[in-house]
Order: structure tokens, then C-alpha cells, then sequence
């Protein structure tokens, strides 16, 4: 697809390694981060990366002694200027080693293409240089996985929406779909119970916390759950009340 | 959580195997697939599966000589009365093998619990006996990286429906959501052409036929697609065009 120049350049691969169990990694995202030379991933001010967490195991079985490592520190807040003035940065040390030759991890949580901030580092590299994005397991899937409610079935429909759009947003997709995920409930997790309440769907809901993480929490019965700010890796998960034909 | 009689039984787990690529198996499900005692699927009345095809590797090299396999015929009708008969008999073995203390798995293409026919074991089951779901990576995310097509950013909305909605109601969806995948378009696609046409969402279109598989179709310009009726295992990615606030 690229020029011939390019033929030498390495690859950038944007890597879910899942939501927090390192057992659901992909085998491919287990390759990859083994082989490749450069692992970069965000971390924070003061040097935690829960993306580097996850494949801790599995970097330290890489046995490639040539492997280096680069945090892309995230500043917490909330300034898009900010954020993308490290993203560029990050996009240049990124094409620095690409022009090497070398191939480039960057470890996404969850799935890279679902709210993964890779988006924004493969809008600054996809023109110039090849890109691959190895999916990985959601955080919806795993929470529906272990709260036992299954997101769809024949024809219903399913919608996965931020927790920081509009109230009459939030409202209007509760009463219009049979299966909703509420992500980034945080801060307005007060607000966000008195629309599931509004909605008439307390029954259908459950609460997931760091979903596969040691500190994972899930809240079956939502009535049981404070109306306080809880954490950014938190969602509501929506279900429909359903009868799967079973004869029993 | 069950009586003391159950402590003896074995375990049903219901396991993703992804969409079609083997490496896109989870490093859980490989050790399930592997360690269990015995391995069940649905299959067409030719024999054919495609959830056992992906496993097909992984279990060759099993090294578990007292595995077991047990297709579950699925007849190519849209009765669910037959569907429900053929789960009811399945639920009935199964639950003979996990009375023997026996690791069950059920292989699921995709996610078990995204439009997974693995929703009606657990309903027959999980009242009785200690099941656990293995997400897997769905065809949505899969297609989304295949096409570098991000799902959701920033407070974007994400909507997945499926192509046997009502017009009004698929229509209604494509204008109120940034990203929509429309499942199952299948024998639907001239009306879902004019749907996503009458939506105005042409240039945020795309079309992908069985990701992840060897005969694997993207049609990154959907004005180049047939208005003929498709596989089932196909799906449109609808994505909102966006600035990411690139200041390359």
C-alpha cells in the first residue's frame, strides 16, 4: 500500500489486552507483545499503567532481551489540548522507532477500537506507516459474562452509551433499547440510578466495578447501591427481561 | 452457592472462541478447550461447524486423551419450536456429563453472550449447576479493526441492532447514533442499502463478510455493493466521520 521507502519501516500494532484478567488476552496479543521490539502504553503521573499491569505476566516471560519499554504519561485531566499534545509526542518517538524498522505494541485495556484512546495515535500514524489493530475483550462482554446476562438475543437491539451524554439522551435510549451499557457512570452515578429508576428498568440493571480486576465489584440488585461518585472503570449493564422458550 | 449433592458436580462453561481467526482465542478458553472433559457445539446437518473449526487447532493439540466431543445437530429451520427441542435434549446430555462430575464446554463463535445461541443452555442450566461464560472476542470489534473503523470515542453513542428491525426502527437508529452495526443484514441488504442511504450515512459505511475467516469480504465503499441478499455471518459498520483533534 505504501511507497517503496516504506518497505523497511516496521509495523504499529494497537493491542486490547482485555479488561483486566490476563487469561483474556488474545494468543495473538500474547505473540505480538512478546516479539515486538518497542511496548509503549499510557500511564499516569505517577507511573501506573493498568494496561502495562495486565500483560506484567506476559512481558516477563517475553524472553527478548532486546525489548524495550516506553510510558506515554497522561496528565489527569481533562484538557483535549493536553491529551493531544502528548498523543503527539507520543506519535513521534512511535514513527522514530517505526523508521528503524522496529515493531511497536501499544497496550490498549479492553478493546482498542472501543473507547481505547490507540484511536487517537492511530489518526496521527495510519497515512504513513501500517497499522494493525489486534481486538481485544471488552469490559461489556466481560461484565455481561459475569452477571450472567446475556446482551442480545434474535432481534433485539443493544446500545452502549456514556454516562456523560445528556439526560434526556440517556433516558431516551433506556425506554428505546432491549439491552443498554451505561459506561462511565463515575461522577453522576446518582443521577444515572434516578434515570434507570425513571425508565422503569431497576429490575434489569446490575452495577460492575473493574470487571476482572482484584478489586472487581458487582452489584446485582442496583437498590442496594450508594448514590455516591464511583470509579471511571465502572458501568451499568441493562438487561431485558426475557423468555428464552425454554420447555422446562 | 448450590446444595452439598452439586459440590461433586463438574463445571459448564461457555467459551468464545472468537470470530474466526484461531489466534483471537482467549488464553482461558485454549486452557478450557484443552482441559475439559468434554467439548460440545452446534453443528449443521452436514456435520459442518464453524465454532469447532476455529477450536479445530487448539484441540488437536489438546493431549487430553480422554476428551470427548458431542455435536449438537441444529437443523437449518426458522422454528424456534424445533430450536428449542434441540436445546432441551442438549441441556438433558449435558447435564448427564456434569452429573458425573465431568468439565463441560460449549464452544460459541464470537462472544457467548452477543446473539450467541449459548443464552439458551445457560437458561436451561445455570439454575442447577455451576456454569462460568469466557467472553470472546465479537465479529463487531473484530470488523471494526479489520476496517480501522473506531467504535466509540470521547461521549460518543454505539448502537448494535439487528437487520431483522423494523425499517422505521433501524432508520430511526442510524440517525441517532454515531456508530451503528447492523447484524444479520443477510437476505435484507437492498433495504438496508436504502436505509443507510436514506440516513445519510453512505460515506460512513462499510460492509464486512465473515471477519477473521479465510473467504473474509470488506467493502470499505458500500456504493460498490451488490443489492443482493448476503451470508448471514456478515454485518454494515456505520462510523461517525470526526476530528480527533490531531493538530498534525
Amino acid at each position: 500500500m505504501n511507497d517503496s521507502p516504506s518497505k523497511s519501516r516496521g509495523v504499529f500494532y494497537g493491542v486490547g489486552v482485555g479488561p483486566g484478567d490476563p487469561e483474556l488476552m488474545t494468543m495473538k496479543a500474547v505473540r505480538l507483545v512478546q516479539q515486538c521490539d518497542l511496548v509503549t502504553y499510557l500511564s499516569s503521573d505517577n507511573g501506573y499503567s493498568m494496561a502495562r499491569n495486565i500483560a506484567a505476566t506476559v512481558l516477563a516471560d517475553s524472553n527478548n532481551p532486546g525489548q524495550q519499554e516506553q510510558a506515554i504519561v497522561m496528565p489527569m485531566c481533562e484538557s483535549r489540548e493536553v491529551a493531544n499534545s502528548v498523543y503527539d509526542e507520543a506519535a513521534r518517538i512511535i514513527a522514530s522507532h517505526l523508521d528503524k524498522g522496529e515493531r511497536v505494541v501499544f497496550l490498549c485495556q479492553g478493546d482498542p477500537f472501543l473507547f481505547g484512546s490507540f484511536a487517537y495515535l492511530y489518526d496521527r500514524l495510519a497515512d504513513n506507516y501500517e497499522v494493525e489493530i489486534v481486538p481485544g475483550i471488552s469490559s461489556i462482554n466481560a461484565s455481561a459474562a459475569l452477571c450472567g446476562k446475556p446482551l442480545g438475543l434474535l432481534a433485539e437491539n443493544i446500545a452502549i452509551i456514556s454516562g456523560r451524554r445528556g439526560s434526556d439522551d440517556i433516558l431516551q435510549t433506556l425506554r428505546q433499547f432491549d439491552n443498554v451499557a451505561i459506561m462511565k457512570p463515575g461522577r453522576r452515578r446518582a443521577e444515572l440510578l434516578a434515570l434507570i429508576e425513571a425508565a422503569n428498568r431497576v429490575d434489569d440493571c446490575c452495577y460492575i466495578e473493574y470487571a476482572g480486576h482484584e478489586n472487581q465489584r458487582i452489584v446485582q440488585d442496583i437498590r442496594t447501591l450508594d448514590a455516591q461518585p464511583g470509579p471511571y472503570f465502572s458501568l451499568f449493564l441493562v438487561n431485558r427481561a426475557r423468555n428464552y422458550g425454554s420447555t422446562k
